[in-house]
């Protein structure tokens, strides 16, 4: 199955997403609307400190207008390596570099209407830097137990797609 | 840590999405734009045949050019129930009723940008009715076991990420 694309104009070009509204065939005649935001992609890491806490970090996200619990992540740059990323990334949001890596997987976030890729790492072996995150980030950074992670999962208190699914990467590929 | 509007316009109003540019006060004088895609909401339901295998559905996503395999999943409708919406949708997609249902959790998509939230509901005891999908999917069904899901996960098959955090509401609240 695949839609094919009729026309398409872009109706909003921002810093981060341009937004574009195609028309599509599906086939036996018949067309539809597709309202899409594309999105430059991005890292995610699930970092585990010497105790095997999970470092996760707290920030304003004005999308849902509350403070959010997520691992360290951040926006893929024009022609950036992944993994360059995400060790750019985890240094920027939490000051720490990591000697150990592996890849986790990769999601969609919001395949209905978002072209929104992330790419997840675990990241083991931690060493201390400087915390330097972007003009526009204000960040706190935690060190979670594995039962905290689980208590925050299951009262609601971590809500963030690539955070859970990471954590399910994470799981089934060690149990 | 809250970021009060200082302004916003619409930059693009869809009939799914509108899309909005707000600048933001960080504090200390400083402040930011933020793009925000805004979306009604969703629900996704994980739900389980009498073989206890995972009801799966495959469809073209034009956001990513592609099929992807996800739970049943549909946007809520305006003032509708959140039960009752997943109750719909789930008919709608796979012509199944669920006698028995259990809320698992909340999550944001891409809190970065979007202020999507989808509500994730497991659903067992299914009765067959009639697959009835809205005049623009084209959707195909198929049960898939424990082993199948997780084979699919690890090899990166099953990369949408409402699936992959309903999977780990279910594996916290069952281990």
């Amino acid at each position: 199955m695949f839609e094919r694309s009729i026309s398409e104009r872009t109706v909003f070009s921002g810093n981060i997403i341009t937004v574009k509204e195609k028309i599509v065939d599906m086939g036996e005649g018949k067309t539809s609307g597709r309202e899409i935001v594309e999105h430059p992609g991005a890292v995610g890491i699930l970092a585990f400190d010497k105790n095997n806490h999970l470092i996760m970090v707290k920030q304003f996200r004005k999308a849902v207008e509350c403070e959010l619990w997520e691992i360290p992540a951040g926006k893929i740059e024009i022609g950036e390596n992944i993994l360059d990323c995400a060790k750019r990334e985890f240094k920027e949001e939490t000051g720490f570099f990591a000697e150990k890596w592996r890849f986790l997987g990769e999601i969609y976030t919001s395949p209905g209407f978002a072209n929104e890729k992330i790419f997840l790492f675990e990241a083991r072996d931690l060493q201390s830097g400087q915390q330097l995150p972007d003009e526009d980030e204000i960040i706190t950074m935690t060190a979670f137990s594995e039962d905290e992670i689980r208590k925050m999962v299951l009262t609601g208190l971590l809500k963030d797609a690539k955070t859970l699914s990471a954590l399910l990467f994470y799981y089934y590929l060690d149990n």
